[in-house]
């Protein structure tokens, strides 16, 4: 059943996650201090110009806890764009001082039943879900997650009414969320190390709490949910780069 | 079934654990070390200011093993504070000589049912509860956990008598241990790794291992309890740190 | 049943990942960056001969995300060959400047059946599969996997009828994707830590999430499949190298 | 049943597992490392006063593999005291070669049948037990320790009989080598990461395997342990302390 | 029934796996590198001469992938020789460019009915296979493994008998490698992490793969088999050992 499997992609995300070496970045004398940033504030400025072109998004995240410090987030319609974008900020002054923690590859994902009756290369709605620009929200939560194969707990050998049972109440869970929290599911079946990607945004951090602590009662949690690890982290404009990395 | 699902949430924590890198703190000149200690000593003294405020709460603690050295526990009520918070202390002086080897990100949790018939808003008892002043008892544990969602174990496939039923009775396992163990339990559910975290405070340290022992026969450990690392350690004043960091 | 067993095996192939350590590449010299790029390249422009020759396989890619930068895909007739191979680019003056973050050893790996009525030896299709010239395809992916054996879910405890239907319908699947993704199995036990390794070759990398979201509800997945991490990179051509690198 | 729980706790053990930075440790000046060794045998020799004068136990030994090379193992009446000694052992000279790879944080536990008819605030066998003096025995072993919680196989959802009864066959194996292995549990539930840790002592190392391997045929252990790693060494004299550091 | 337990002991073996600093390597002086390499050599020699004494044995492998660059494989009567045979080499002026990836320890083991009717301390073939000479083939494969104690795949919950049987059928499938695959059995339960270690020598390392694939099918293995990693490397005489570290 081909259909069972259907999804709408639409631009590819790379969520990189960076810790900064503070002691280093210290004894960095205030000339390279300055050249970082300003390269780094360069590489932002052009990132937020392809989001107003609306060719690709970008959001910059400060992290709390010992995973990252900070997260930059970006989204492009190839995945080469990404891998490339990468390896600028790799290769750039600031990243003397950062250690890569962590990164995740994926592309936006939207269930077929979605589109019903709807083009998906024209309809604006679906395009705007297919090619996300980053709302402006306070706070942001990444989590990757894998569906759940083990014993009678198997996601793939349910059949695909049950499958769509399950998720359409799971659905009616998110929708009390509307205004509180936006979500962006991005699929990375054979493009990382799980299943899905999970992006969350809030204003306020406690209803990441709420949602996927009212979510794990849905079955489709309860049975058939495995999640990596939880970054939590809060949006920081362009303009805020020094204050981020004043030392 | 909403209710279900329904917490009171307090004042977010950050359990903060560093490993000092004693070597490089040995080489340090004696200039640098009184700096380091100084600026910290004023950080904390800082955190002390606003426990007394009551908008917030702080403990320092060193803790025994390889797996920290110490723990700065502070409570807040946002998020956005506990991350400049440890934004600040990452670009310490004192931090050069420190690497945060875990840390946790949560926030204050209390069963809806204990607020029956009480206004979690401006009851004293359940104020004092979901903002508290960490007990400035000798010694402290911290443990992250999840509820188990395995086969016949599934916490969240139980129904919510069920699930009311087994707490109520571990809730009675604890009570044994009022005025030995202190027990403060927090949520991380979309902010952490985990789903909660357990910070037991206690005289005695052998309080935490006849707690968690017991508790362990109860059915909602017994089948439904994962556990993360154990965090252990003793409190000290901020009149200790230059005894503890003593070189 | 040692026809259940059987396996027509081809040359050796050495995955090897490396990450740049793009501080300390920065900081080197130019005459020691051309230096470490000409004997890359003529390291590279060797095993390109090879292929040439028809005595081996030679692929370049630039990889995606904090788990490597660069992959170099080698076939050879012996594994000895890859040994040595991964020993002169060990000493080599690039690796100066490179971490192995991951490698896998395997073989590539054709079901008996697919023999049925031909001289492996001989057959030119055959051949060609057990000795592979790595499409010049623009994106790769790479991922090990083990059969399941869980339970119920036993791979190695199913008969060999039931093991070949799956398997037969699992071939369908991928026979969907004939021009857009092209695979190559290669078998590992006793070799490395899984049992397979996966590599996967296409024009454009959607088709990598598209064919393994579809695999996914085969049985034989859904059941019998356990996954390790994903790579997922491009191809560069020798002439690119120096671009990859440029810093 | 609270009988069911209750254990007697006796000292407070630190197992401090390190490993010598040999490189490091050869290049410092022969002061270096004699004021290195001098302050250590000093330190161990005030443990061992602390054995004579039996508030506390010390043992030093060399550790097979690449796991660790040394294991400090200090017993005291208080977990402060330990915490202390090992802050200690990290401020001191020495420490600037070692790296903490491992340690484990217990107390010493006897089952309450043990103490049936007696006091075991008085009497001097089941205090010999609590507040154990380490044997001499040349050779050590050290693991770590859960009794499993997995469907069918949950040792906290046993009837009390039922555990007795398992711990009492598994008793009768281990009195099968009295002589031959010494054994000393610790509990560690609330206060590091296993819920017990077992040190064995042995004349001869291959009653370890001997043990163990017929151990795992006890109900209680083929169907209840899960086991962490084993760390195995060999006794050493203060004495030895030079030569086993010689470079 | 103790004599489920019951196996033969003989010599202990050291699997010990090194890294080598390459980048550091190269940097040394050539006085250096010759010093390093001749008492290595020296070493190396002194294990041949107690090889040719025939009161131990050793063997010296190039490893293929990330894992490890070496292995230096020792087997002798005592452990205690073993630890301070490492302490040896940990101290030599090579290992400052060594690191340590990984090791086994473990001890050559014999089910006792191979020993039915014979003197096991005199009977030559016996004592051939418990003090093993390490053939000299080209090839070497080493894993370590458990026997799976899961719900209903428990291996020390079966009885002897049908242990006994699985483990007879095993053999066979081994026998059929006679001439291609010499194996070796160490035990380790109570001196490593894993149950037993395999040590596999060939003369075409494609027979791993064939041997490993084919046994998986085994009842023992399919249902009963955990592995850990799995180390793959070609036997290098000491005379070549200036050719493998030749930079």
């Amino acid at each position: 059943m081909p259909e069972a499997v259907e999804t709408l992609d639409g631009w590819y995300c790379l969520h990189d996650f960076r810790k900064v070496d503070w002691a280093k970045w210290k004894k960095a004398s205030s000339e390279e201090r300055e050249q970082a940033l300003s390269e780094l504030n360069h590489m932002m400025a052009a990132w937020e110009d392809i989001e107003s072109d609306k060719i690709g998004s970008f959001g910059f995240y400060m992290i709390v806890g010992h995973k990252a410090d900070l997260m930059f987030l970006n989204a492009r319609p190839t995945m080469e764009e990404l891998t490339e974008l990468e390896s600028s900020l790799n290769k750039s002054k600031m990243a003397e001082f950062l250690t890569q923690s962590y990164s995740y590859i994926s592309v936006v994902e939207l269930s077929t039943y979605m589109a019903y009756g709807k083009d998906p290369d024209t309809d604006p709605e679906l395009q705007a879900r297919l090619k996300p620009i980053f709302p402006k929200w306070d706070h942001v939560c990444f989590y990757p997650m894998d569906k759940r194969r083990l014993g009678e707990d198997n996601w793939y050998m349910e059949s695909k009414d049950e499958r769509g049972k399950l998720m359409y109440a799971h659905g009616q869970t998110g929708r009390k969320y509307a205004g509180k929290v936006r979500q962006m599911i991005t699929g990375s079946q054979g493009l990382d190390d799980w299943e899905w990607g999970v992006t969350l945004f809030a204003h306020d951090p406690l209803q990441f709490k709420k949602l996927i602590y009212e979510m794990r009662f849905d079955e489709v949690s309860a049975r058939f949910a495995d999640f990596g690890s939880f970054y939590v982290g809060h949006r920081r404009d362009r303009e805020e780069l020094e204050k981020v990395l004043h030392v």
